[in-house]
């Protein structure tokens, strides 16, 4: 058994528990596959789930918000008494309620037209604070959009597959990745960790691999990371199916700084047993000089890659 | 006495005094248990007090304010008088005085219903100053509201109990931490200083503590902090009670990178002699892989003890 | 062929494919000379284009949607018909159209006169829609006008052109930089490197210069970058026309803290062989103290050099 | 001539011209104090200067451009006509010109109480132009008063003076320094540098000064920065009058995290000869604890010395 010989142990956070299930520790959108429990409502952040959820859900959310607090003014200021109201000249319950929401609408938006306006002392005291509300409510929309549109973020695109490849004599893990966005990530560094049970100990281990290059100034093109399975690796003379068994994952931590920002930003991803590809080649992404002179690189480009021998 | 061979010295930034009283550096809270006098009122940090006051207090805060800046407009347009008003038909003073509170309301959050309106170049000029007011304010509160939310913090759960528990075969001195909220820290790491007061020098002294590991890539699950107390730590037969006797603080510096906002953040926390359990071993904290794949864990388990023989 | 001796290597990451073309991999503004393309419109970044986009560009974008918007939900008020508004005077069509445009720009910035007002349902409905996306456009333009401002940046001047000059006994390549903004830069850093074609290998090569000094605390007055071309430097014996043929460029990188806001920032220069002059010094640049006690300091009196034997 | 042995140089960037006049690099509250000309419009940052300029150069600041504005606007309506303009029943000009002032503030405020209302196209199209220049000016206040408040800052108290005091067995000089906000400092680091003409080579010397402790984890109580004027100091045996003839500046640069937006934060300080107090020794700063337990510090003691035989 080869397969543990030269590791460098590596401390990631995650024990060194041998799960009985496969187990997969970070999903392959990066995230980290842990659920925390136990916990009580006021560890609930909603701050930081309004910055990472979803656009739709975020414009979903604002709009039921929009229509919830103006049903409940509505519902209040329609208790406090239409004849409260200066300008309501609705006939009809339904309607005067329907011009009281609108009423609401106008006054949580400070945007008061003025055609319906409070009179009495309670019917002012709601329009008071609900003005007051809308504007926490717009400070809080104007914190979580800039919070989400500043928030630093390394939107990296990872080769489909971890290729097993003749690499100079011998042969080598690799991957690729490239940005997919139009900043720029500077001072780039890649780690890469595996982990798989080790049959005899019933435990999880975590090596460190190293890797032939692991910094650079500038990712702008696209980068091949590679691990040299020479003699002194721990993957020495393992194959896809020893990977399988083990139940292997590849956890790849990036860092860069974000360019446009100067901030320092993270990407992490994973490679199963699955997505290994044993004795092929990534196919040379060599960009081409255009008419502008500037180098172009078609970034999809970075998953294709040719079966050797 | 074997108290503080081999000890590497810590500067805190304590000095060395031996306080008479049972001192605590750091309160239960982690927060830095000093009181800075003599500095004058320009001294006084009113952002940071908003940032890091609670949700009750900031709320009161506005409310009060609200109310506040709205009364003294209302006099400002009272003594200015009613009749510079239009649309105020208001009879009794007070009414007047009434609806002059709702206009300034109306005013101040750039609402402007209409109804009522300044006539005169004087209540237009004070309308004028307050609406300006209102922006200004509305802008600070933005400001504050996101300033509270993006604030970088590490909400972590420590065991309420420091053990000496056996370990290999010396003992060790452990705690545990858990994140309290669902983002994720990075790249967490931990140091541990214990102060004590030395019975020969009659100075405070501060000793840091080694770690068995003191990084970790990820802080998902939990981490058990442990210092080894073999024949090289300066804690090599101490009991609870001699800890006791000379008033011993562990304190605990955390720093990790929050992953949302890649943010360095700082955690504190601080043992004293009460919570030392001797003889004691935490209780496996071990995930389960829940329906999902993923690793589940009750994070509040990790006070859980038992006492061992 | 003397020039590879003692080389460094350096990975940029732009590769080491030897272009047919002359190729530039920093535009001289310090812009990485790539286009990313094969990218689906999910990864258009409209915020990193908003933040990085010159004031003119961004003035008439938002000029221009403000009128589109407001063009938009004419049509829309239009369309659910002008006697749903009150207070809409207007006899012609177009007149009537131009009233309701008017009446959308009162309502998306919540301005709300109220001189119109929306009387139906539908009217109501669509004019409560417009405030709200008003308030969140306005969030936006809140976001994006911070984001510039508070974008870290080093607005650093690079002397037109990088010298060969006599330097101490053998010659060095220099050039020089000043901070062309009042806020202070503290710990700068600089990084040079070289690329040029190697006729041997047919590749693009990249090493790194060593410099006389590399790091200096303020960057307050001018800072000559110098790299000695001593025996050991791998550009030894080479000439303007050397450098020339092998399509050389000076790829520099700065780094230094804004003192202002104790951010990290970023800068980039590169220079070609057309830029280089042999046989120049850069003229001294003394700065005088001025009447206040100050070092003054004629910025752009940095390009100046003189020609020697 | 002892002065300049064992000297470790430093390059803070200032060049080494030995000034005629007398110079002080560093004003006394830290400013570097050089002035950068020749500069065109387009580098004065204007963001910049409203974010470190004065609180009340601010408020006039916002109170003229707020007058102003409304004055350009008024002066426009009043160009299109009062008589383009519902609700003004003000007769004569001066007053319709004050209305219409109070307009324009109602206007770019969007409060828009209606009751003088834009009736023809210019007009409208006036008060739509002014309604959107006033959210962008709001978000550009917002993003103002935010980044002044966020703004990283290290408001450290500094010994006035700077002391040649007993030290151990040999000298030392010292200064204090204490933290004047309630916010805490950590991983607090100080370098100090010396910088005297060189009577011999007739340039400017910057050199480093060892110090007793540079890094403490906590700034909470004071600290009392020593460099040991032993045999390996290059200040051995140097007095007051050796430092005022060579025109000496002791340049303090700190640089710390502040706890609450665990942001880095710098502070700079600079003594000149004058600021020496020879044998003198800082009166003991030693905190009491107060009822809450807390260690109670009086920051401004950090001043007091008494003078030593």
């Amino acid at each position: 058994m080869a397969i543990f010989k030269n590791k460098e142990e590596r401390e990631l956070g995650f024990g060194s528990k041998n799960y009985n299930n496969r187990v997969r520790f970070l999903g392959s959108d990066g995230k980290i596959n842990v659920h925390r429990a136990g916990l009580g409502i006021g560890n609930v952040d909603v701050y930081h789930w309004l910055i990472t959820t979803s656009k739709t859900t975020l414009v979903l959310v604002i709009i039921s918000g929009y229509i919830l607090v103006n049903l409940i003014f509505a519902i209040v200021y329609f208790m406090v008494g239409p004849e409260n109201f200066g300008g309501l000249d609705a006939v009809t319950s339904a309607q005067q309620f329907m011009n009281l929401f609108f009423f609401s609408a106008q006054t949580i938006t400070t945007l008061g037209y003025g055609h319906i306006y409070p009179v009495g002392n309670a019917a002012s005291i709601a329009a008071a604070v609900e003005s007051l509300l809308g504007l926490l409510s717009f400070a809080l929309a104007t914190g979580v959009l800039y919070g989400r549109f500043s928030r630093p973020q390394a939107h990296l695109l990872y080769s489909k597959n971890i290729l097993i490849s003749p690499y100079k004599n011998i042969t080598g893990i690799m991957f690729r990745i490239a940005n997919r966005k139009q900043y720029e990530l500077i001072e780039s560094e890649a780690s890469v960790t595996i982990t798989l049970n080790n049959p005899e100990t019933k435990k999880r281990e975590f090596i460190n691999l190293k890797l032939e290059i692991s910094r650079i100034n500038f990712l702008s093109l696209s980068w091949t990371i590679v691990h040299p399975v020479d003699e002194e690796s721990p993957l020495y003379g393992l194959t896809r199916k020893d990977f399988e068994e083990r139940d292997v994952e590849f956890i790849i931590l990036m860092k860069a700084i974000n360019d446009t920002y100067s901030q320092t930003v993270y990407s992490r991803n994973s490679y199963k047993a699955e997505d290994i590809v044993e004795n092929a080649k990534f196919k040379p992404l060599v960009p081409e000089v255009n008419k502008r002179g500037q180098l172009r690189l078609n970034v999809t480009d970075i998953h294709n890659y040719d079966i050797v021998s």
